[in-house]
């Protein structure tokens, strides 16, 4: 690629003239503008972001870290986040986490070395005292599904724990005792919240919560199947089940189908987070909303204000989902 | 946030004795070490990547644009690419483009401006000639499910033509003779060759082919229902429906549903990509597959060693689409 000195020899010039032509300096001269121009262009010499944001310790950029841009729920977060970026002027720059500190940590820094004035942070695999860290080096940071009491206004979370609890207490309310749960092997706290919604809810209604009803697997599709195949193969007396997320939902309906159990008539089923899946399956799904397009509008709002020293105390920050009913649940 | 010249004081020492330290210069103090390795800590000061970009001319980043992250198409390219980028031990920088010159345009000089040094755009609104002038500037670039022949080995596409071609041409040798067809509303090349491939497989065979057949849709599950709505509306005599993608697919299926017809007796479907959702519709979809990982996988590889000022001559660059037989075409 074509550097600064290339341009100044082939314009025949001095570095400190081809300069004062990028920052429009009064001081260039129309020749040198002239010649600085066309070398610039015969060479494809690009002005230098990096030198630029050296002068202005800004890029006008929303970084973005993410657990898995793979992941629709992802998409669907950074799609809102994109949309409140344009209509401010900036861009966004993506990087995945995997859920992984070591990843989690390598995506951040790169986004704060590029100078992102923005920062919105999906992180799992940080401790809260590394995310605090980073926020308090980057004013403009807001970390998005985790609640870190120090900065909590500059959180924007989701009650999980609330969200499992409701999908399970409305497969109670329709009659069932017997109900199984189809658990995330990822190790972060939105499994353990979602878990503990389920335990809590049969706690409640007094029935027993059994290990023997619960499978972990990878929070997708396949891992669905997985865990789904698995409870069929136990044997138990289960009448409804809740799964971690709309994707593991969609693998058991498939194992279901397969092995000629129909829902919800023979099994009942609910999901978590009503992505564009949710609907598009059969039967319709039961889901929680997870109302991840607004808290991901609120956050790139908020990090824009904190980017700019403003700071809006009064919104929403701890998000509560709610339920969706379709046709995967049958009263028992 | 801190700048060098805020460590230099704290510390009590020049700016150009801080940028030794941080550059470990050998002429750098023991004395004049620990004091700016203080004031970094202290202020939360970063060695500022963009400097260092600036000497290395490159982030050891691949940036990739591709059309919107949300749809899951691309959530499988980002994901194959990454993985290449980290076994290279690389990282990943991504933009949205949205179909739109401006902003493709403007997504791709964030990147190059950033200095990544190897680049994967997935563009169809620039032209050709503005993508040649960027791959010129930039010998890391690689154009993916795109074919430019002026840049033919830096192209990674797919023959989007035979792919719709080979859909259509299975519903017809079932028996279908009243094939309608959901086409997208993105005027990109893609729509362009898909359509033409399923007005081809007709001519081929001799059918008719008739514009009532053909409904014009977004490119997503809304899009799809929208389509097959106004398809059933026209009372038409058909039997089979070829679609654009097996997002619309998904659709259409929830459409035929709601109207009790049931696919594949009443109905026949078929789809294009093979997506994830594809094997989770019910009937699972019969579709076409998009080697969407493989061909992102290449196109990374390519990027890397184009970079390096490798290249290696002899992989495939032009994909062809097979098809996957599932649950959603039945023999008329």
């Amino acid at each position: 690629m074509a550097t600064i000195k290339d341009v100044a020899k082939l314009a025949g010039v001095s570095v400190a003239t081809v300069s004062r032509v990028i920052n429009k300096s009064p001081k260039a001269s129309q020749a040198s503008i002239a010649s600085v121009t066309q070398a610039m262009k015969e060479l494809g010499y690009r002005p230098n972001a990096n030198a630029r944001a050296l002068v202005s310790q800004s890029t006008n950029t929303i970084g973005v870290v993410v657990g898995d841009v793979s992941d629709p729920f992802f998409g669907s977060m950074l799609k809102a986040i994109d949309q409140i970026a344009r209509q401010n002027g900036k861009q966004i720059l993506i990087g995945n986490g995997y859920h992984n500190a070591t990843t989690e940590r390598e995506a951040i820094e790169l986004l704060i070395n590029s100078r992102c004035e923005s920062l919105i942070i999906h992180s799992k695999g940080l401790s809260n005292q590394e995310l605090i860290d980073f926020a308090n080096e980057v004013p403009g940071m807001v970390v998005i599904n985790r609640f870190i009491p120090e900065i909590a206004h500059r959180c924007i979370a989701l009650d999980n724990h609330k969200g499992s609890y409701l999908a399970t207490e409305y497969l109670i309310k329709n009659g069932h005792q017997h109900i199984g749960y189809v658990c995330s092997n990822h190790d972060i706290e939105d499994t353990e919240q979602r878990l503990a919604g389920y335990l809590d809810a049969l706690r409640a209604y007094n029935l027993p919560a059994d290990d023997n009803y619960i499978e972990y697997s990878s929070p997708d599709e396949a891992g669905g199947e997985h865990a789904m195949m698995n409870l069929l193969s136990k044997n138990l007396p289960i009448t409804a089940i809740a799964a971690y997320n709309d994707n593991m939902a969609a693998g058991c309906l498939s194992v279901l189908e397969e092995n000629g159990i129909t829902p919800p008539q023979d099994i009942s089923l609910i999901g978590f987070d009503d992505g564009i899946i949710a609907k598009y399956l059969s039967p319709k799904l039961t889901t929680v909303r997870y109302p991840i397009n607004i808290m991901a509008e609120q956050a790139a709002n908020l990090s824009l204000a904190l980017a700019k020293g403003d700071e809006n105390k009064t919104c929403t920050r701890m998000f509560v989902p709610t339920l969706v009913r379709r046709l995967s649940v049958a009263q028992k």
